[in-house]
């Protein structure tokens, strides 16, 4: 797999050109400017040796255009809030930022789509969208800063998944700058189509690899009436797991149900937040129902009896917003809570078939016995079996362990049917796991069509092979 | 774009192995054999050299080995029922029958997903998973005899999508055996998913050109408790239009929502059907609200009164499912009662953004305008904007008129931002039109995957390009 690297001399060349098409101030070479993009949320660094800020498609056509010529890589970038490194740009290069691309360019209400620039904000759309009574379901745990565009390259998930589905189920159209510089546009703007290959689905969850969007296109559902949540302790994990069962085989699809594991819940215990904990809560459950009112209400107290029927220690509900929002604080927060285990972290986000939730856990729990430096801490969206597994470690000595912990979690769940990423991607942090899912036939294939549409291998080098 | 042709010699060759892996009586080379696999739902006529009917993968893989190295062109095919050519053999050679591969293999209700074999009835299925209080929702119109393998290939719609999606929003792994005879598995049977390219959805559509099909995992939802169907009469198809907006912008998303026309109102009178239709109705649409029970009560009230505000002349309402199926009945009858018309019919299957329908029906009556021996009968699902346009003619010397009226309607369709197949495929009936909509960069990429998936052409030559 041919991956381009940039010399310093390459880059001078495209300094002219792309500052007169797009002005200086969005042609960044400064030091101080290139260190605020050579981080991602995988807190990876690599710097690049420059970064451009386009705000139109003809401005990422040009700066595509001169890369290609130059055989320089170029790394586009949401919000870098990705968690695999699909943004960080680790051969250098040009730094293509999206922030300027940001406009919401369109919602039609009628057709149930708006189209938008790759870089507005997810929690922009779905705000946007709601006050035409619409709904934008994707919602990735970084839907407050992540970007559209970093969430159809990722085909980010978040926890309405077991509902509503994933970014790919919601993406109709794009507009996208190819290695070359060209521009095509695949899918069309209505509910259905199916003329010629589904290449806007190739392209989605694609990291950056093969296209550059440029507009994005999405499809929005009508906005639920109501929405209730509860909090729900229980005394073991299996409880928790069994009651999540429960729920969907009484035909109850819960809009969000995740699960927070002990660990976890010893991190949140007086971090930030008011709700009391009940001493003996070793498992939690939150479970959103939304839908018409009278609905609502039917299927949280259906929910609450089967909870009850698991041994649920304590129930908590909440049917106003600012009720909800203290409920999912406790979720909210735990991201940044798990350093009260430890200072250093290695988060996975494998995903299992749901049948398979129990014996996941015990896997890593065996795994982690056999590793008592580390400390293992389970949260996430059960109800579509994706656990982010988050591996603590005290000291950066321990971390080749916590490598080791994680790549025997890695085949538990290869070996139980899972896979390596229900929504992060690859990036260059997975993709060594990447042939322990994948058969070297079908990988050949990936690397065929990467050579397709990219053949000098400028686009996000370094990620996925 | 390299596309294979049999000849006698070649299909020899294969006689004796063939026999010898999938048995003597799977292996057809009689003419009254193989006249059975020369047509299709497109009415074509294509003789193919050889029909092979695989028991197990290893059979297909045997099929395809020897095919790929003979160049011979396979013509996978599950029950025929396509409308765009997808199972003709349009160059002879060798059919693949998947008749026998009609096993569902698994239903696993804890974790929403079944497997099965290609050749099983997209309605047995559905049937199936019903048992366990699961739903798979893709129903096309052809569900009581179409396959799975088949519904994949074309990525199926039908009446459902505008609430649940089509065909590849079920998919969620396959196994395929390549032009080479090599069996790849792509996707993961959990809900989430993101480990390197979606194969999997870039072979969901692509009618056989790719790969072919041997296993499929697809997820299921579970069961609404109840469906309520109302039909209703409307003096014009304006108010049946803006009845469906209304309806939507109201939040609530139909089951299904079904528009039919004047002429096609016309041809159903007294056909097979006991429902009075009034005289003076211009159009109607058939509405399926499911859910929860008393959801489904408010829903449907709301319902009636909107289109009660939008001139509704008559509304039948049908709660169990007899009374149910008698409205319909309307529907299902439609295609036959097509041919009081005219002996003759173009069948197209446009989509249009749902704020353009009005737009296109105008557009289409202007073009039967004329040519005034010719007639149009429009229905379909205009929850999405997807309406099959039938053009009915008298005798086979008007089918060129026939054929410039279809390609004027096209051409509206695509001006109006919409798409020449919603979900019938493109075949080799509607692969002249497909550079009207698809642009010679994008098309130019198709041809690449298809060369990279298939160098000697031989998986169903003469379709798509």
């Amino acid at each position: 797999m041919k991956s381009c690297t940039a010399s310093k001399s390459e880059i001078t060349n495209l300094l002219a050109p792309l500052r007169k098409c797009l002005g200086e101030k969005n042609v960044l070479i400064a030091l101080e400017d290139r260190i605020c993009y050579a981080y991602d949320g995988s807190k990876q660094k690599y710097l690049p040796d420059i970064v451009v800020r386009p705000q139109t498609t003809q401005h990422v056509v040009e700066a595509v255009r001169l890369a290609n010529e130059h055989e320089i890589p170029v790394y586009p970038r949401g919000a870098g809030s990705g968690l695999t490194g699909g943004a960080v740009p680790v051969f250098g290069g040009m730094v293509l930022d999206f922030a300027q691309m940001n406009r919401i360019l369109e919602i039609v209400p009628e057709d149930l789509v708006a189209t938008v620039e790759p870089g507005v904000v997810t929690q922009t759309l779905q705000t946007e969208a709601a006050k035409y009574n619409l709904f934008y379901p994707p919602d990735p745990a970084s839907a407050a800063f992540s970007t559209i565009g970093g969430n159809v390259a990722e085909c980010a998930g978040g926890i309405t998944g077991l509902k509503y589905g994933v970014t790919r189920d919601y993406i109709l159209a794009l507009e996208v700058v190819l290695a070359d510089g060209s521009v095509i546009n695949t899918g069309r703007k209505t509910l259905k189509s199916v003329t010629g290959y589904d290449i806007t689905r190739l392209l989605v969850g694609s990291e950056g690899t093969l296209g550059i969007f440029t507009r994005i296109t999405v499809k929005l559902i009508p906005l639920p009436e109501k929405i209730e949540t509860l909090l729900v302790f229980f005394p073991t994990p299996k409880d928790a797991v069994e009651s999540a069962s429960t729920i969907i085989s009484h035909n109850i699809l819960p809009r969000a149900l995740e699960f927070i594991d002990k660990s976890s819940i010893d991190c949140i215990k007086g971090y930030r937040q008011e709700i009391e904990l009940p001493e003996d809560a070793n498992a939690i459950l939150i479970i959103d129902i939304d839908g018409e009112e009278k609905s609502v209400q039917k299927g949280i107290a259906r929910v609450k009896t089967f909870v009850s029927e698991h041994r649920a220690i304590k129930i908590i509900a909440a049917s106003d917003a600012k009720e909800r929002n203290d409920l999912w604080e406790v979720r909210r927060i735990l991201s940044p809570a798990l350093y009260k285990i430890a200072p250093y972290k290695i988060n996975e986000d494998i995903c299992v078939p749901r049948s398979r939730i129990l014996e996941i856990l015990h896997a890593i729990n065996d795994t982690n016995s056999r590793y008592p430096r580390l400390k293992a801490a389970n949260f996430g969206h059960i109800g579509d079996g994706n656990i982010h597994v988050n591996v603590m470690y005290e000291e950066e000595g321990d971390r080749p362990f916590a490598e080791k912990m994680i790549d025997e979690i890695i085949r538990s769940t290869i070996r139980l049917g899972g896979t390596i990423s229900g929504e992060h991607g690859i990036g260059n942090v997975k993709s060594k796991f990447l042939p322990l899912e994948i058969a070297p036939q079908e990988l050949q294939i990936m690397k065929d069509i990467k050579r397709l549409f990219d053949p000098k291998g400028i686009l996000n080098p370094g990620k996925f092979f």
